[in-house]
């Protein structure tokens, strides 16, 4: 439907994480929203006020792709007519909680009687034109890296969706961030600082569907020689047999970043990430032909443009 | 919930039309959020692209009576998964006819399934620290005015949830503000440029509504001693036999400015608003006594902070 949208002509183009339009010859205004649906993103055992946090989080985490402090938070809130004052307190911790934990504020919102719980945050903030780190700027021979590793959050969704049954232990460490999931800002940042990342995307609907669409905007190819499999989802995987490949490159609703990296400057850039206690994993490469495969030893395979579904 | 979010040293205080932050010495950003609910807000007979519309114009009318042009949309959409491909369409044309009406792009958003039509729009803009006006800076003296006549949408409520039935003119007169409201924009941003007024809402909750707050937030009080009836209600009030005060104060999503202007400077406002071909009507003024009083001849009473309330 974007087709339909008359295109501002000072705007950065649509499909990035986040929307940009020049305000001075200098700076833009980056705005980024992104709803919440209570029956298709809040997991069973979430509390409302995780929510609420989670629904801004998501929206920080596209900041964080694009190296961008995210400034202002605005809420609009629908909830059921049998919600209390006191689950309403909750969600608005929770935005709070969200915004606060990344150096933003809530200045605004309303909130709606709705069939179900909604909630749809904004963020805004400024930056300087040349400082914002689009999805479309990585060339062949670059670097690609992720923020940390993947796949416990697909781990999280068969334990809450299809009744895999892990040791207490085991099934805590895996579910803290289905329920607190963190927005990698500070890596985000120091990666903009850096001048070292050419292309930047969050993982919110999987770490294939990200790398695909970065390597659609930037019209390369990228050739993934490692799976940044997390040792979460490792010991999940053992004890319950599911498969370590589709949980990493198939979960979903993970916020590391995923980034191609100019290759002279690699050292540059996971120093800058390690400066700040955060780590940069490089699990390939960028090349010319427009193709997404993963090859390790013998093993070649294409990785499948297929996102995350949100959980029904 | 307000007093739940850690406040922002360089915002506006809550609870004005919309919300603002320093981006630097001069220049504020603004911000406004607000969600459509299809139960709630979008009454029989209107199509998907007006109620897509009306999210948008909602959110401008709040920068109308900043007097802040409206610069970016984002917009999170949530609809039932029986919505067809052209169902989408619509929304996203009744977004984009909302927005470029007032001279502004839809930049960004987002769609999900929900249980039920919601569209959370934001709009984002800049302004210039001193220019924005608020709700605060009416002084007893000054003229309280509105930019037009009200009444129709409390009429056209009547007509479309109690059964009352009058002739087909007049009963399309009337409904055309519910199907299709205006924002108040250009005069907004006229009486802005004018420097003649102190303080501003709009009139979304009802005329009642809007001025108890502006007088609240402003610490005076409001003697309005004309009732600002429209043909159209007067006519409908004939008819019907309704109670034109009641549809004046008390009608409801009626996107008039109400406004208070320095009694000095009373010509240039409406000079102001007039050279851009709208009116400007007075309706009464401010006093010490924080009082909400409607007084005509021997009639005199008190104006309730009641609400417009809604449709369910």
């Amino acid at each position: 439907m974007v087709e339909i949208f008359e295109k501002n002509p000072k705007a950065l183009p649509f499909g990035d994480d986040v929307s940009a339009v020049e305000i001075s010859k200098d700076l833009l205004m980056i705005l980024k929203s992104d709803m919440l649906v209570g029956k298709t993103h809040v997991p069973p055992g979430m509390t409302l006020r995780q929510a609420a946090r989670k629904a801004v989080v998501i929206n920080v985490s596209d900041f964080a792709a694009k190296g961008v402090k995210p400034l202002a938070v605005s809420a609009s809130i629908g909830f059921p007519a049998h919600f209390s004052d006191r689950d309403v307190r909750q969600l608005a911790e929770g935005l709070n909680d969200g915004a606060r934990e990344y150096g933003a504020y809530v200045i605004g919102g309303d909130t709606n009687e709705a069939e179900d719980l909604v909630i749809a945050c904004s963020i805004a903030g400024i930056c300087k034109k040349g400082e914002i780190i689009t999805r479309s700027g990585c060339k062949p021979g670059d670097v690609v890296a992720v923020t940390d590793h993947f796949g416990t959050t697909g781990a999280g969704f068969k334990l809450l969706f299809e009744g895999v049954s892990v040791p207490r232990s085991l099934r805590n460490k895996i579910l803290e961030p289905v329920y607190v999931p963190k927005a990698r800002l500070r890596e985000g940042l120091a990666l903009a600082r850096s001048g070292a990342v050419t292309a930047s995307i969050d993982s919110s609907d999987g770490l294939a569907w990200s790398l695909y669409e970065l390597q659609r905007a930037s019209k390369v190819g990228f050739l993934i020689d490692t799976l940044p499999l997390s040792p979460e989802a490792m010991e999940f995987a053992k004890v319950s047999g599911a498969d370590p490949f589709e949980l990493v490159f198939y979960g979903g609703e993970e916020y590391e970043l995923v980034v191609s990296v100019n290759k002279e400057k690699w050292a540059l850039a996971r120093d800058s990430v390690e400066k700040i206690g955060g780590r940069l994993v490089r699990i390939g490469v960028a090349v010319e032909e427009p193709e997404l495969v993963f090859k390790r030893g013998a093993e070649e395979m294409r990785l499948e443009p297929r996102g995350f579904e949100h959980f029904r």
